[in-house]
């Protein structure tokens, strides 16, 4: 299949690389060259803007953020002009807000629309390993589960309109906030009165709180390693403003994201935003009074 | 061993019928009848007073609240007339302060002290399987090791101060409570843009929450299943409210604690006092306007 | 003075009509007609695009929001081709970050900007009554002496650079927000124990909160009097949401707004949008138990 | 008239000494000798215990907090035993629970009691200058009128039940918390982004805050003049406090004092219990990485 693919950080090297493994014609494009020289070394055709990809059958998106998309997906006129019968499968986290907008520009263009945001990290989606959400008409998906066969380990189906897939990112993703929000107060408040937090990360972890969410910032936070952050705590402020807002535009209250992303304001202030996102617990713990 | 039992509600009467079948021998003690028949039927000695259980070599507790352990343990004159060489274990969920106020009455009245709050409801207690977190004294817990082994299937220890089995207990409990409401949170902002909250529950617990606390109180919430509550909302709420008192004593901040309280009191007022904790799921999308 | 003005809403006429009355040369623009009629009537020239401004000496914006003001001041193509020497005044309450854009925008092109917004409703617009919070260029200041003296009955310098006077209304409003909200949790509280609410709200602002905010608000929350709204839960929303905005980018926490937003939008859902702000006490009344 | 008073801290000693000047028979008693002695030079007698005062026509108590009251006037016997017709008026700061349960007591031993929280400090003690809010009887009011003409200089008649006039101090002092709370974030705000504190104090207190509320805390805050607290910190949280159980045992949320506790506990880490109370906006702008 031809495909494009627009945005080559970490995680979009990882699965254009994937695609190409699995014999698929692929064009890439990238607002900075980096990314596209390994790519080009390994077959892929290197465009210059959004709109040299306007032939191919299914052009997958992953940008950092709704910044980028506006850019490169609208702006640039990608959107608009993308023709009757192609897909444009965006896998990146956005608003809810952008998923709704990009969804009406294409219905307005012609062509069609769905929304594929992945759970995984940078390993994952070099090795295929992505655990992947999807959004969009059922014969949209149908069209992408060769590229999703390649990406990733399993798929999930949220819905047929594409942003259910986004609102299901987001809220899994505030779910993880929450988790170590919570897990950072719960350490201080046993470490304030002398436990120690690694004793207590084994019995919470071992027994109701045994998935991988508290395993894996419960470990960091205990072993004070944050300074090779996988998920940093900036990156973890702003899934918690993708949650506040939407929030904001369903008119769902989450009180405890208010909070949460009060938390993270005094953090960064710390400077934590570049340390890994279980810092948050240093915060915390700082205002407890220990250090 | 001779032992005595303070409180028979559903969590001691299992208790203290474990440590009956454990060849043991018990004199109990409670502050209404219920409770008292069966275990005088299985051979337990009905006392009418706590002062009556002052000869035993371990007094295990297992009262409701701070205000039962005031007026049993305390008031009752029993705190400070156990003679030296005798052993109050308490295994109540008690405050922080409670949890010392009784460390300092016994180490004044010459006796010892441990605490074991546990987890596990009574099903679990009646077969010997609950999860005990111990604090005190290394010789008293030894002395404590074959009831463990009579009510419990596993032992932590907290540190050699009571009351750091109290706090371990609190601040997993206050995980989860952060658990349940931002479960029910994510609910809500999924529901509001029409995803099934089902599929993101089997999306949730089947990647990175997949311990039992999401797994257990998520699956009420989709059921919505909240008459036939094993632990009510209520409780709940109490327990929220033990990790405000904590971090008060300590001052330690909990943001989300102070939240959590606010969601749980307007949820009362709606009626949801005594249905499973789960249902906060339900206050939680009242308020963002779904039914 | 030529002078231009954007937005004619119910502020907008009033301000502009002021601007009349003191013998200046006006020349309006508005997105819809209304607004437009009445003020030709009284010697306005009416134009169809804001780029019919660019020749006045100032032109005043007094748009509803950040997306008004995008779409006639930036995506017009006004900001980036009014002339060097200049100056666009802009009087309406918008995002710190649009403040800090448009600021940019007009040093790029060479034009002076700076921004005024206000405080007062309607009826003090069309009095020339409002309270003026200025920031920009002393020369920029200097120049618009004349307009503000038409139109408002004070004047607050908040600094040179303009989004100065813009952090200023935000704050202030913000302290607004949080004063409907407490004033309304504390009458939860004292009704809830019997204590009539018109008795507590003589009490305190007869005491310490004798200010307009507490005795305006308060007066309508005590009268149950929302229907006619003179500013709307929905714009108190909005300006929570500004004030979070600015915390945001300036990385300052501000957690009581965090809880405020959150009450605001269960308040929506309980269609109180479009009552008066002081409704929020009948949603906060509610979670209460409270009717 | 015989009048009883228990509790002669520095509001004590004013309210004692402006008793005596009107004439009145004082017999005090406190639980240290602190305070004794000026009052006995003024012609007060001193009582060993609060039994000595039964036979006061009435017994004012102005004691620190729920504690002091437990100590004094439950566990003493006092309550219990004051004779049919003699009345307590309890003028001290107390929780809802406590003003409940002095009630109760003094209601099953036969005895009156009123409650008559007051607003002011010390100086204003002295002066007979107290704003005294009111609960109780309108027969046992009465014959407090001479009294209240003796040591206040308003009065407010909250309801028929003591508890009344205490939930109206805890509903007006948690209205302040969130008055200096709020202005302290507004204060941060406003400096992050280079508007001086001090300009931005003088527009909001001479426009819509004009209460003495923000502009004795404000001018605190902006002269960072913390050292001679006139109420400190911690007293502000005790406040907070008895809003957050009076809200507890009422069921009414107030989700800011869930947030505004947890700021006063990180500013009791930093070490500001002890400073004036406007200190919380150091605390708040530490937070924001303000200096």
């Amino acid at each position: 299949m031809k495909i494009g693919f627009l945005g080559l950080g970490l995680m979009g090297c990882g699965m254009a690389g994937r695609l190409l493994d699995a014999g698929n014609e692929l064009i890439v494009c990238n607002r900075t060259a980096s990314g596209t020289d390994a790519l080009r070394a390994r077959g892929a055709r290197v465009a210059a803007t959004p709109l040299d990809l306007l032939d191919a059958e299914v052009v997958v998106s992953m940008l950092a953020d709704d910044a980028a998309v506006e850019a490169m997906c609208i702006t640039s006129g990608f959107a608009a002009r993308l023709p009757a019968g192609r897909l444009h499968l965006n896998m990146a986290t956005v608003s809810l807000r952008m998923a709704k907008r990009l969804t009406q520009l294409h219905r307005e263009g012609g062509s069609d629309y769905a929304a594929a945001p992945v759970f995984g990290r940078p390993a994952a989606a070099e090795q295929g390993q992505l655990d992947i959400v999807a959004g969009g008409a059922a014969a949209a998906l149908k069209r992408c589960e060769p590229l999703f066969a390649a990406m990733g380990k399993s798929v999930f189906i949220a819905g047929e309109e594409p942003a259910t897939a986004n609102i299901v990112k987001i809220a899994r993703n505030y779910m993880l906030a929450a988790a170590v929000e919570s897990m950072g107060e719960a350490f201080a408040l046993v470490r304030k009165s002398g436990v120690d937090a690694k004793a207590f990360y084994e019995l919470v972890t071992t027994t109701s709180f045994t998935g991988s969410s508290y395993r894996n910032y419960g470990k960091l936070m205990v072993e004070r390693n944050f300074d090779n952050a996988s998920f940093t705590l900036k990156l973890g402020l702003k899934d918690v403003e993708l949650a506040l807002a939407a929030g904001g535009d369903t008119q769902v209250p989450l009180p405890l994201a208010g909070v949460i992303r009060e938390q993270h304001l005094g953090a960064l202030n710390s400077g934590l935003g570049d340390k890994d996102w279980a810092s948050l617990a240093e915060y915390i713990a700082a205002r407890a009074g220990l250090s």
